[in-house]
C-alpha cells in the first residue's frame, strides 16, 4: 500500500515532459506527405512542435491551419541547421533508430525529464546524429516508420488524447458510434 | 530484464489478438511510401498480414523482401474488394477514425478477441465502412495518420516487440547505444 501510494504521488506531481520532434531530410519537392504524417502524429499526441529540415514553409502553413481548426499550439519550425537544433536543446536528444537500444530501457529516463527532443531521419540519416543524440532509441528492432515511431513514443510518454476541444479550437469532434459529428467548440472556463 | 520477464508472463497467460490491417483507397500510381510505411509499421509490431485496396503487387513484393531479410510471417494481400474482406473477417472490424469512439474504451473487447482486422481509409472514406464495422475507434480525437493510429493499437494491445532475430529472418540487429550493428541472424532452437 505504502508503496502504491507513493507512487501514486509521484505520477500525479510530475507530468510528462514536454516533447520536441526534430525531422532531418525532409524532401520537399518530392513528396511532402510522411512529413505531414508526421506532423500531424506530433500534434495530435501532444507534441509541442516539430522542427524540420530543411524548412517547407508550404507545410508549416498547411499544418498551421489544421491547428487554427482544432485548436493547440503546435507549430512547424523551419531548421535550417539540424545540427544547432541538437546541441541548442535543453534536455535529452533522442534519436530513433531501429539500431538503438530498447525504447523501455530508456523510457524512465525521459519520464524524468522536463524536456525531450525526438529525432528522426529520413532515407538517409547522418551519422553525427549517432554521436550527438544522448541516447539512440529503438521502437522495436525492425524497420518501419518514423511516424509510426514517434506516436508510439509519445503515446508511452504522455498516453493518447481524450475527447474534448483544444485550446484555441474553433471546432471539435463529438465521439460516435457511427458516423461523423463535428461542433463549433465551446469555450472552456 | 525486468520488463522482458513480465512481458512474458503477461503474455503467457492471456495472448494478444492476432491482427490484420485492411488499407482501403491506397494511390498506387501517385505515392507508395504511406501504404508501405503503414505496412511496414503494421509488421514491426505484430500484424500478421495486411490487405491492400486496391492491390499492389510491387509494394508487396518490396515488403516480402523486408520479411525475407528480417523474418516473421507478415505479408500484403492483395484485395479486389475490400467489403470482401470486411464481411469475411471471423472477429471484431475496427474502423479507425478520428470521429469514433475513444480507443480506451473498446480496447478491453479487442483485448479478449482471438482476430481482429483494422481497418484505415485514404483520403476519402467510403460512408459504408462505418457501417460494416464492429467499431469506429477513434486514436486521439484530432487529425493524423494512419500509420500512427495503427501503430498505436498494435502498441496497446501487444506491445513493443523487443531485440532478437524472428523466425526464418536471415539477419539481426544488436541493439547499441551507438552506430548500427546487424549480424546473421543466430538458429533459434
Amino acid at each position: 500500500m505504502g508503496t502504491a501510494s507513493s507512487g501514486s504521488r509521484r505520477r500525479a506531481a510530475t507530468s510528462p515532459p514536454a516533447v520536441a520532434v526534430l525531422r532531418i531530410g525532409h524532401r520537399a519537392g518530392r513528396d511532402p506527405r510522411l512529413s505531414t504524417h508526421l506532423a500531424l502524429a506530433a500534434r495530435a499526441f501532444g507534441a509541442e512542435r516539430m522542427y524540420l529540415h530543411p524548412p517547407d514553409p508550404d507545410l508549416a502553413a498547411r499544418v498551421a491551419a489544421v491547428s487554427g481548426r482544432w485548436g493547440g499550439g503546435f507549430r512547424v519550425v523551419g531548421a535550417e541547421h539540424w545540427k544547432e537544433v541538437v546541441r541548442s536543446f535543453d534536455g535529452p536528444v533522442v534519436h530513433l533508430t531501429m539500431y538503438g537500444r530498447p525504447l523501455e530501457a530508456v523510457l524512465p529516463r525521459l519520464r524524468e525529464a522536463r524536456h525531450v527532443l525526438l529525432v528522426v531521419g529520413g532515407a538517409k540519416v547522418p551519422p553525427d546524429l549517432y554521436r550527438l543524440a544522448t541516447h539512440n532509441v529503438a521502437v522495436g528492432h525492425q524497420p518501419h516508420s518514423e511516424v509510426a515511431a514517434v506516436a508510439v513514443v509519445l503515446a508511452r510518454l504522455g498516453g493518447v488524447p481524450g475527447p474534448g476541444a483544444w485550446p484555441g479550437a474553433t471546432h471539435e469532434i463529438v465521439p460516435r458510434a457511427r458516423g461523423k459529428r463535428v461542433r463549433p467548440a465551446r469555450k472552456r472556463p
